[in-house]
Order: C-alpha cells, then sequence, then structure tokens
C-alpha cells in the first residue's frame, strides 16, 4: 500500500463533500489502486461548522505555510475558489514541490499560464478535471484518451444553474425571474446569480477547453459571451414553433487552417440534436474529433459528490505516478 | 521527441483505419505528446490487397516472430480479432516484453485472467479500450478518473448492427428480415450476422465490463443472454403503446451486499431514459457511480476510424509511461 499525504484547502460543501467520498469509499480505493490517501492538514478558517463527520485533531490549520512547508504532504487539493489567493496558493504549493489539483474554474482560466508553466518548471502533477462539467470525466478523455484526434468542433452545456432555468422556462412557460426566484428557493442558484446567468462561469471552462481541445489560449473576458437574462417565455414558443429549444451553448470551431473561433449565447438546438434532451441541472459535451466522429458526456456537472468523484480521480492519477 | 516503435498484427479493416489515422494526424500527435509513433512491422498475409496507401518495403512479415523477437519493436498492437491465434499472440508478444494494445473483445472475455496476469507477470501495459465501445473512452473513464467511484449499475447499447436493426424495425415498422437485409446492403451487418444478433458480442463486452466495473470475473457464455431475432414489430407497437421504446442492452447491477448480476436482452426503455434515443449504429453506456451519480458516454461504437482513436489513444498511453 502505497500511502499518500493530501494538504486541503478549504473545508466548504466540495471539501467536506471530497472528504466524505475519501472515508465513505476509502476501502474501495485501497482495494482497486494500492493507494492510503490521508487528508493530513486542511486549510479552513470556519473549523466549529457541523459537517456530518469529525476532523481529527491537528488536522486543521490557518496557516497555509503549515501545508506548503511540510515536506510530508505530498498533494494539495485547492477548493477554496475564486481567484486569490487561490492561485498564489497554487503556485507555492507547486514551487515547493507538491502536486496541485484544483477544481477552480475562474483562478485557472484567469491564470492559465502561469499555473501550468509553474507546475511544469517545478516537475510536479497539476491537474483539474473537476473544473469543467463537474463530474464527468471530459478532461481526461479530451487530454488522454482521445489525444490522437484532431477536434474539429465541440458545443457544451457547461452550467447547471442556467441550464435548470431555461429547462424550467421551456416546460412549464414561465417567465425568467420568476424560474431564478423558485431556483434559488431550491438551491439551484446562488443568492446572487451573476456569474452563472451571465454567463461568465461557462466563459471561463471554455477558455479552459479552448487550451486543452485547440492549444489556444484564449482569456474568458475575450470570448463572446451572452447570458441568459434576457430570454423570455416568447423566445422558448419561438424555438419550439420551429422544433428547437434554446439552451446555453459554449461552442467552439477549428477551421481547417486551424484558426478558431468560440463564444458563449443561448442557442437554438434542434430537438433531436444529442444535446436537446440535456435538462435540469445536467451538463454535456459535444465533441467531434477527425477520428473518433462525435462523442457526447453526459452527467452532473456541480455539486460536492460528483466533483469530489473528478477530484479524487485526479489525486488518484498523480498518486499513481508519484 | 521518443521514438515508439509498433509492431501491427494485422492489416484488415481496422489495422488499415489505425495506420491510416496515425499517418493523418502524425504531426498533430508529435507536437501535442512528443511520441514519435512508427510502426516498423505488420503481420499479414494479403500483402496485395489496395488499402489507399503504400507500406514501405521491408514492414510486412508474414513470422509472427519477426515482431516478437525484435528486440526494438516497444508496443504490439493486436487487430486480427478472434480468440485464437490473437490470444496466444498477446501471450507472446508479453513475455517477449512488450506491452499489448489490443480491440478483441472475443479473445480478451474468452481470456481475461491469463492475458491480464500475463501482462502483470511480465511487467508490461496492456490495454483494450476498443474492446468495449469503440471510439467511446469507457474503459479509460471506468478504470482511471471514476475509480474514485463504487458502481452500482450500468446498462448500455454496445453493439451497432443491433441498435440500428432496432431503431430501423421500430421507426419504419418493418419486421427483422427486411431490415437485416436492408443493414447488411448497406454494410451495417455482416454477411454472417449471427455474433451480432444473438448478443453474443454484447456478452463479450459486458463480460470485459464486468471484470473493470464490479471486478467480478463472468465468462461470457455465464451471462444470460437474449438477442433480437425474434422481436416482432408488434412488440414495437406495444411497447410503442407504454411510452417506450426497445434496446438490446446489456445490465449488469451490484447489490449493496456486493453480488452481482448481468444480462443482455431486448429491453423497454422509456422514451425519456437517457438511452432511449440512441439510435441506428452508435453505442452508449449509462454508468453509476456512489459519487458521481448518472453518466452517459455515446458515440461510435464500431468503424475502423473510431476504433483506431480508441487504439491510438492507448499505445500513446502506454508510450508516455515507456
Amino acid at each position: 500500500m502505497k500511502r499518500i499525504s493530501i494538504g486541503l484547502l478549504g473545508l466548504g460543501n466540495i471539501g467536506a463533500g471530497t472528504y466524505k467520498v475519501l472515508e465513505q469509499n476509502r476501502t474501495h480505493i485501497e482495494a482497486t489502486t494500492g493507494l492510503d490517501l490521508r487528508i493530513t492538514r486542511i486549510l479552513e478558517l470556519d473549523q466549529e461548522r457541523d459537517r456530518g463527520f469529525t476532523v481529527p485533531p491537528g488536522v486543521f490549520t490557518e496557516d497555509p505555510s503549515a501545508i506548503f512547508d511540510d515536506p510530508d504532504i505530498d498533494i494539495v487539493v485547492e477548493l477554496i475558489g475564486g481567484i486569490e489567493p487561490a492561485t498564489s496558493f497554487m503556485a507555492s504549493a507547486m514551487k515547493g514541490g507538491k502536486s496541485v489539483v484544483s477544481a477552480n474554474k475562474a483562478a485557472i482560466a484567469e491564470n492559465y499560464e502561469l499555473l501550468t508553466e509553474t507546475a511544469a518548471s517545478s516537475g510536479v502533477g497539476f491537474r483539474f478535471e473537476a473544473s469543467v462539467g463537474g463530474g464527468i470525466p471530459l478532461i481526461g478523455a479530451i487530454t488522454e484518451h482521445l489525444c490522437a484526434n484532431e477536434y474539429t468542433e465541440m458545443h457544451g452545456i457547461l452550467n447547471g444553474t442556467t441550464n435548470y432555468i431555461l429547462t424550467k422556462m421551456s416546460e412549464q412557460g414561465l417567465p425568467y425571474d420568476d424560474v431564478l426566484k423558485e431556483a434559488q428557493e431550491l438551491g439551484f442558484a446562488e443568492a446572487d446569480p451573476t456569474g452563472d446567468v451571465k454567463g461568465e462561469d461557462v466563459a471561463n471552462k471554455l477558455s479552459i477547453l479552448m487550451s486543452l481541445v485547440f492549444g489556444k489560449r484564449v482569456r474568458p473576458e475575450d470570448i463572446p459571451t451572452r447570458g441568459i437574462t434576457r430570454i423570455t417565455p416568447e423566445d422558448f414558443r419561438e424555438a419550439a414553433e420551429n422544433g428547437c429549444v434554446i439552451k446555453l451553448l459554449a461552442s467552439a470551431f477549428r477551421a481547417p487552417d486551424g484558426t478558431c473561433e468560440c463564444f458563449v449565447q443561448p442557442s437554438w438546438l434542434n430537438k433531436t440534436h444529442p444535446l436537446a434532451e440535456v435538462r435540469n441541472e445536467y451538463n454535456a459535451l459535444l465533441i467531434r474529433g477527425n477520428a473518433v466522429d462525435d462523442l457526447v458526456f453526459y452527467g452532473k456537472g456541480a455539486g460536492p459528490f460528483p466533483t469530489a468523484s473528478a477530484v479524487l480521480g485526479d489525486v488518484i492519477a498523480i498518486a499513481r505516478r508519484l
């Protein structure tokens, strides 16, 4: 059994979900991978909150350097979100020789070169499957199993909040404001939904995918982005009369000469399109490779447990190579 | 650039597709992986057939030992199909220290222990993504990115021929024999379709998945299997009256006590089920993990180029670790 020590940054919803899944599936993970994964330090200010499990004494810390300077820690898992201090924390961990796993789309989209180059120059692993599509293993498939393909096109439904709102508007004929309010009450939308409904969250994810799929760095603020805030029930009626539904799509194309374009916008999809039936909080990506043709990946794009699945998959991938 | 020498067993449709995709995407693969993949020997008796490309002099051989005994060959790609001599060839290559990539579901389902144990005892890689779901990266996702999950259930449409026939029967109301004949004329069914329509091909794939998903070895002949040969237009009408379609499903369940069951049979699916809209020659797998919940993977489950995508993905995965 190979023992791997993990320093966890952040024990919010995603961090707590990751902790729980690791404990719940520990026997399974040990049996199938031969890895003994231990969260030995957790950076978190809120140490009293009831998360449904007890963190052993001495694991919590309020001092980041207690993790970055701990020679026993192999992998740092960054789940605090936001651009800073997350980016600085990840870079510090890498420079200290620790591999990094992150679910942080905002920090990675904003600082892609810094983080990937720091990981490379430090000789450490850096994986971020959970940053796009939650539990759906998109990044692994694109960068590993499908990497013999040249990709020509992709279309993604990459935000559960907006897809939930559009699904309810479409199926119930209700106006945007009513559905948003219901989504907030049910926990499918945040109290401040701006980043979701204006498309910024999707632009962050598309920015990451552009680097991985087409090798093109496009900053999120340079992606033409339109959200869903001005969509009306009339828009859905018009789409339906034309045999279509409306989805907030992240789309990207690569022309034969290598030029790429990408955008985020509410788009009509024919009802027979493979993404048309992706309802509620689900996410999906359609990607076209020149050998494999069209592939669609579908699943839960958010939530503590699906995200934990991706985070722990990355941790295991790095741990296997340590 | 790391140079990797490949010995290819078989230059039929899949072998030729793999050769073509490697040549077509060579620049892309070199740029993104740093690997210079070279097919240096090809075992094939039919060396005169016009495949649309020219094999350089000295690459063809009729002698398997010319590949197994060649110290320069790193990876053997087995694409001859059938249980023997494919199994013996793979085992010989492994014992000679060569990693093996295969698309051969029949040989792997029949000889799973022999092949995986020979690979392990020889310290070589053994990958077979293309054996289940063609170009869809199912095995990689299940064994790598999702491996923190305990799986509870899966349902697959894993045979393009039968799904094509069922789709046409469903949508056109035609009897089985007429649709089979049309499928044969269009190349979606073989001249002898027995292995497909009786469900044996799906049972082979489900046998492989049972080992990977549930860690349970179930020989294909021990999987309760019913094919599609006795399905009638009346069956489709009855299903439609109940809001359902009929699909040939490979299904497997794991109970909380660890016992598993699996079977292959034509099954009713509610029209809103994520697999109900998988039409014609497409394949899909729904798998449920205890962290990630339901995931669906959809794409082309056969054909030279999708299969080549999976084969080359496996070659690259092994080559990166050599």
